[in-house]
């Protein structure tokens, strides 16, 4: 039996609050042999108080060795199945601009570059143009009608931009015109399906128009797309556990994987301060709180393990608002983990602390990776982790007499 | 989503290099309470190196409480759901007489039995014939032709003997011939479905042969035929990893095993030694090594506890020879346990350890049964293991955006 029906037959109506605070890319690794990781060598009292009431484990975001991306990474930790639900590159890079897609669009990441006189790429990136002359070139392609389809084109930084194509009946099996190499010309775009004839067909007159616009901006003068994606099928969080959910995000992609699933979108400033003023404004019109937190995940990219290090602890600092507001159950964990020496996301287990007044005692009294090993969640799938907030919060009838 | 087909989709090239070091039948039990396993017994110094670098766990080769053969035990550490993939006993045994089986074939295990006048088994095992009279019944059966179908007859050992059925539109839903029983006739073969009519007509055709041929022969007078089994479609690690892999094992059965999924088979020569020799001689032209270690399981099967601690040490002496060749990830683990306590295969996990430069400390700093219960990759299924090491190898993209 798929586990949302199963939870959407159990869900019961409760006034309990979770809070569902993600450090992105929490987890991390000993820069040294015999080294403490990120999580291990950064001073966090607060956390550490919630670890021993609370229980801990290691999640799993995808599979065992599967790294994985924001879109996955983010859907197990709201209960989805990652496998299951699939968010494309373009429908990903479009939240990520905070374009409101929706059921009609067909989204896509798209490339200023640089052709020859034969039309030939020479420069896959356009010389990683300024954003601004990606938002002028942008406002020229702007100008593109298509009979019958809506096109938005929406800059994004340097040589990145997205296009959406709304309208009927528009399949995304359409391959990527991105040759991804010099020396060729971009692919010409071709239906992989019956039910995206018209997307090709809108794609191949977008992209002829595009280089005619573009004739005489060398070097942005053409343009590749890949990642052609329809806005993914997907329930509300509230339809299948019977939530009200609110994220409480400040990067816009997180903001954007929220509203797929549901959420409301709060204003939620540019700071944690801001994000816990909004959570404490926010407290009595919601029952489930996402925080998500960037700068774990940041630093971690860039190699910085001390900055990592001091990230988690502004974090836990933070906390005490997060325990002031009295939540049912209080959950911090990461969509994956993001270490310092790998300067990248990686397939390690994320270290994971669930606190509720119902939790089960476990021998773990400091939060951190090789801590969380004994603890009572023992290492398991993000998906889970909802469903036992769920659970701990008392919205989780009985599984048959 | 079928795990195979998300490793397909993330694969990527790099020149690692991956060690699978199987111990057959590691895992063990102690012989009184409050003793140790054979693996805790013996004097590790090389695995446990090894294992304070790298990260512990127990594998679960096939489901809790199931204990394998070695087709699903070594499937499973191959990465194949030994679920999903079954062979069957016919094709097992021909992989263990290093029979070349292909996807034409319908393979068969066959007894010689001795019946009496009218007919009915009297002894299941023909007495237990020495193999060269095995040996010379076989030769006399090669004589059989059946049009339209080539057959091959093998001898195993004792009453033992391989059949393999060659052709086109050879189903394998046939009943076994074998009753299980005396004092009653071999059965007739049936078809079990229309795609098997052809086998079971070529099956009758050649145990009545065979009786004529043996009429005189008692008592290896009668045949009896079980197990009838198509070669699996299965892809090969190649397709679905992307790694070109070798089979370093002495014994038919593993190096029949390792052929399915398509590895090259090495001339390992007949000892740990040879096949060490083997290892280093490769060592360019490969990047994923299965090397098979035999002994830890026939002492385990011949109760010989003390004999598999020693099969333990000789093996951690030989490690040494692996690390001089600085793999970018060694696995030393089993295909399923084989306490010397119960002389046969078990269902309980299995002791394995992972090391690579990219693994998170564990606190296990001695390779047994009860230290891995502590390590970081907790208790996990074994078709899991293959992934971990293709992410540790740097061979896995990232999952989504």
């Amino acid at each position: 039996m798929n586990v949302h029906n199963l939870l959407r037959e159990l869900q019961e109506p409760a006034k309990t609050r979770i809070v569902l605070l993600v450090a992105d890319g929490l987890g991390g690794l000993p820069m040294e042999p015999g080294g403490k990781t990120e999580l291990e060598s950064a001073r966090t009292p607060n956390l550490d108080a919630c670890v021993r009431e609370g229980v801990c484990g290691l999640s799993t975001p995808v599979l065992p060795g599967i790294t994985p991306g924001s879109g996955p990474g983010h859907l197990g930790l709201f209960g989805y199945d990652p496998l299951e639900y699939r968010i494309g590159r373009g429908i990903l890079e479009a939240l990520g601009i905070n374009f409101p897609v929706g059921p009609r669009d067909v989204a896509v990441r798209g490339n200023f570059c640089t052709v020859d006189e034969s039309g030939r790429i020479i420069d896959r990136r356009a010389g990683r143009p300024p954003t601004e002359r990606c938002v002028f070139a942008c406002r020229k392609l702007q100008q593109i009608q298509i009979p019958g389809v809506e096109v938005f084109v929406e800059p994004v930084r340097e040589h990145r931009f997205v296009v959406v194509f709304r309208g009927d009946q528009l399949g995304d099996a359409v391959n990527d015109t991105d040759p991804q190499q010099t020396g060729v010309r971009p692919l010409e775009a071709k239906a992989l399906d019956n039910n995206s004839e018209k997307t090709a067909t809108a794609v191949n007159r977008f992209v002829a128009e595009a280089a005619r616009i573009l004739a005489a901006e060398a070097p942005m003068n053409m343009v590749t797309l890949r990642g052609f994606s329809r806005y993914p099928k997907i329930d509300t969080m509230h339809a299948v556990y019977g939530v009200h959910p609110v994220a409480i995000a400040v990067y816009p992609m997180y903001k954007g994987l929220a509203r797929l699933v549901g959420m409301d979108i709060a204003d939620a400033g540019s700071s944690l301060g801001d994000q816990m003023e909004s959570l404490q404004q926010l407290w009595d019109r919601y029952d489930f709180f996402f925080v998500h937190y960037k700068y774990t995940d940041s630093t971690g990219e860039d190699g910085n393990f001390a900055g990592k290090v001091e990230m988690i602890e502004r974090l836990d600092a933070e906390l005490a608002k997060v325990r002031a507001l009295n939540p049912d159950v209080l959950i911090v964990t990461g969509d994956h983990s993001t270490p310092s020496k790998l300067r990248s996301h990686s397939w390690h287990p994320v270290p994971t602390l669930l606190w509720s007044p119902t939790c089960r005692p476990d021998p773990v009294t400091e939060f951190g990776e090789s801590y969380c090993l004994r603890g009572g969640l023992g290492q398991f799938q993000a998906m889970y982790l909802l469903p036992l907030a769920l659970a701990h919060a008392g919205r989780l009838g009985k599984y048959g007499a």
